[in-house]
């Protein structure tokens, strides 16, 4: 079961452009950049005031976000659940017949996580974060 | 300036199916159900245990909402960021040459809302949120 949701995914062709302009119009605050090169991404993480972050995700050349981007566009891509234990999760869901992308969870920006397949859930790519 | 992210809407062609599947996997609850003709969809709020909630969004037969979802497909949406003004912030963001959806706030499921347009946004639908 999720607690909250942990952040939104957004794709970006431009890291830098995308992070002024959240600054900009929203006033969203980054608290870390990282390239994560398993993903195929350089991320940023940005918070408001209060709640859920917002992650700006620049692929990086050659990779499968890369592609990713060039066939759908820049947008919302994922929605991240924090739960207490993502490896738990991941059976139950499994056991609903629940198709995943990661059959156990891996280090992610801030803790471990797992993506769920989007033909499972309609159409929306979920991760699920557990905070280390 | 955003405070927050209210809520994330999601687009579903089965309400039902889709509030069942959040429930199932996610442990998300109903706060509201409700249909919003001049939006064109019948909307669900769900609640997490904390932080921003989900809005599932059924397209009502013949509108802009169902050609969309024709187009796309089901997925993640829009994100709502909840404000304090929300016709302050879109006169903000129009001096700032970022194109409008709505020019001025009218009456949502939770208050005063307004859409930007995504191609000002790098893609991304944005709904201001002022809660009453």
């Amino acid at each position: 079961m999720a607690r909250k949701v942990d952040h939104i995914g957004i794709l970006v062709s431009n890291l830098d452009e995308a992070i002024k302009l959240y600054k900009d119009c929203f006033g969203a605050e980054v608290d870390k950049i990282e390239t994560i090169s398993e993903q195929g991404v350089k991320a940023a993480i940005l918070s408001l005031a209060q709640g859920a972050n917002l992650e700006l995700l620049e692929p990086l050349p050659g990779s499968n976000m890369a592609k990713a981007l060039e066939k759908r566009g820049e947008g919302l891509h994922h929605i991240t659940f924090e739960v207490d234990n993502v490896d738990k999760e991941l059976s139950r869901l499994s056991e609903r017949g629940i198709e995943l992308v990661d059959k156990k969870s891996r280090p992610g920006l801030e803790g471990m996580v797992a993506f769920i397949h989007p033909k499972s859930l309609r159409g929306v790519l979920v991760e699920l974060c557990q905070k280390i």
